[in-house]
């Protein structure tokens, strides 16, 4: 077994038997992890990100309304605890398909929807304190990194700065990479593969002796583990480079503070050091940009409000800046609008004026 | 100059040099190309792709209906020919701010909307007959390869059998990529980036020689490109494997015979030789998946009589049993289903054996 199967082993054993305990005793089988609900999402401000507040929920076996998510809490961390045995990692869709069985003698299905089998996941994050990829079951796999970092994975050595244009793909479970050597002096991670396309062929991370990661959509749990581990392995910075417009913001702040959905884990899944690059109000202003402005639709000016009142915005004078000049020009700015001043201007000019004064957003 | 980009540049410098002598001549400058509207797109029964007809349009700079976009075209063509100039590749998001310009003495921007530079760009590409990735502006970048090749790429020598768990990242453009050593069989190309990673970790093409491709969304113009090079230069089936459902049908229509977009690129977009490997009704009888059955919407039911009516699907007996079969079950089938039966099922039994009878679809 892998070092790192240990520990998840050890946890959904114990989770058996304390189930086969309650049992011996003649006791009511029961299950007890804190409380999933909005009502028990809090904002820690010490931490600064939203995680579990301190209710607690329980799961018995002999009660009508608990035993059919008691049975699917049970039948996930079974097959869990075989994928863990042969070495084999499932998708969620996966996970749900294996699941889904007729009890004998019955027209019950044990799962008839995959959002019954994820939320039994979730539910087993908390039980056993290990993230579902501990778990050997995989989330989404997107995105692409390129660097001076050499990495083990799967029994291959792999280069990070000798892949081509393409890039290292990134897995959607990371938690088995082993770096080998790190050498950088921050991370800068985007979403839109088009500039990492652009930053990797101006080969940005070896003049500025960084590490370039693109998701190429939503930021996978794969990328978000990656950013953490590169922070708390290396203290490297992670910086965050988006458009200036409301779903911009909101990617940095799912990134750094984490959200509802990720509460339960948002030890593993925040980033608590990231910054904000940009785009921001400033370069607009500072370099023409305004012509490229994008007018605001309803829908963008509800989300800037949304993002506007988070709580850890709220006290920030800096991000209410923005928020403010946001809403005074109103409309957003893409990065790409930086094109305008010539293909590498982003490499040559932008990021690395940027990064030597420090101008960051926290 | 690298050796590709010396087509590139002829073809646009002819292209300008034709409309200088127009205007040394005292004539009306004018660009002649194959009319791209859906009037003018065929099916070709001999290569079985959907291409232009022989209807051609004229855009003269002395019209006033074509005025702008012969200057869109001409604008387009520019920033071509300098990003060829100085061996640098742009999106198709940054080529539009690249051209978004106001002419001068005047409240007229040359491009206001990307659409009219992608249009321009399109038309570029019949002009010169050369794709955008030759002219070197990118579309998206997704996707991920493993198997037993070695290719060359910026510089880099890259071995797709030793990426970890990973693989490598496909780029938005494969027209530099040089093939080293294909040592395969044939290749898979499935859309869903889990079942890669089923199919990765499970060591499958290494046991199966062959090639393992995702897309991780729809399939980019760079995917297709790269099957299309395996298969043209070395001769490697393609076998595509996606859900049994309208939507995995399209996949596997529009990679084969090309779509209305694509018209004007058949020649290099299309793979005349993709084969569908599953999931087939057959497989879901063979399988007992009945049970997997997810029940047809309204839309599903539209979209399956749409591609049923397809040409190229019209007298293939084979597929409209499919459709027939489909429509019958009245539901659809993921591939994941196959996960029910074990979670090495798809790699061990299900793949195996199917290639073995050479079980495929046409």
């Amino acid at each position: 077994m892998k070092k790192q199967d240990k520990k998840p082993v050890k946890e959904l054993e114990s989770f058996g038997q304390k189930l086969v305990t309650d049992i011996e005793k003649g006791k009511n089988p029961t299950i007890e992890f804190s409380l999933r609900s909005l009502s028990n999402v809090v904002y820690d401000t010490k931490t600064k990100t939203l995680g579990l507040g301190e209710k607690q929920q329980q799961r018995a076996f002999f009660n009508v309304g608990h035993a059919k998510k008691f049975l699917q809490t049970l039948e996930i961390a079974k097959i869990s605890k075989n994928l863990l045995d042969v070495g084999k990692h499932a998708s969620l869709r996966d996970v749900f398909y294996m699941a889904k069985r007729t009890l004998p003698s019955s027209n019950i299905n044990i799962v008839d929807d995959q959002v019954e089998s994820d939320k039994s996941l979730e539910d087993l994050e908390l039980i056993t304190d290990c993230s579902r990829e501990q778990l050997n079951i995989n989330a989404n796999k997107m995105g692409s990194v390129a660097g001076n970092v050499v990495i083990e994975d799967s029994g291959d050595s792999i280069n990070w700065a000798k892949l081509g244009s393409g890039g290292w793909s990134i897995p959607s479970n990371v938690e088995d990479v082993e770096f080998k050597s790190v050498k950088a002096k921050y991370v800068i991670y985007m979403e839109k593969q088009a500039v990492w396309e652009r930053l990797h062929e101006d080969k940005f991370w070896e003049k500025q002796n960084c590490i370039i990661v693109t998701s190429q959509g939503q930021t996978t749990r794969g990328i978000r583990r990656l950013l953490q581990r590169l922070n708390d392995e290396y203290d490297l910075p992670i910086y965050v480079l988006a458009d200036f417009d409301p779903w911009g913001f909101y990617i940095y702040s799912v990134l750094k503070f984490g959200s509802i959905n990720l509460a339960h884990m948002s030890g593993t899944m925040t980033l608590q050091n990231a910054r904000f690059l940009g785009v921001t109000a400033d370069d607009a202003l500072n370099y023409d940009l305004k012509k490229h402005f994008i007018k605001f639709k309803d829908v963008d000016m509800t989300r800037l409000k949304q993002i506007a009142d988070y709580e850890w915005f709220q006290k920030n004078k800096d991000w209410q800046r923005q928020f403010k000049l946001m809403k005074d020009f109103g409309a957003k700015l893409e990065i790409q609008a930086l094109s305008s001043k010539g293909i590498t201007f982003i490499s040559e000019k932008y990021l690395p004026e940027k990064i030597k004064k420090q101008e960051f957003l926290d």
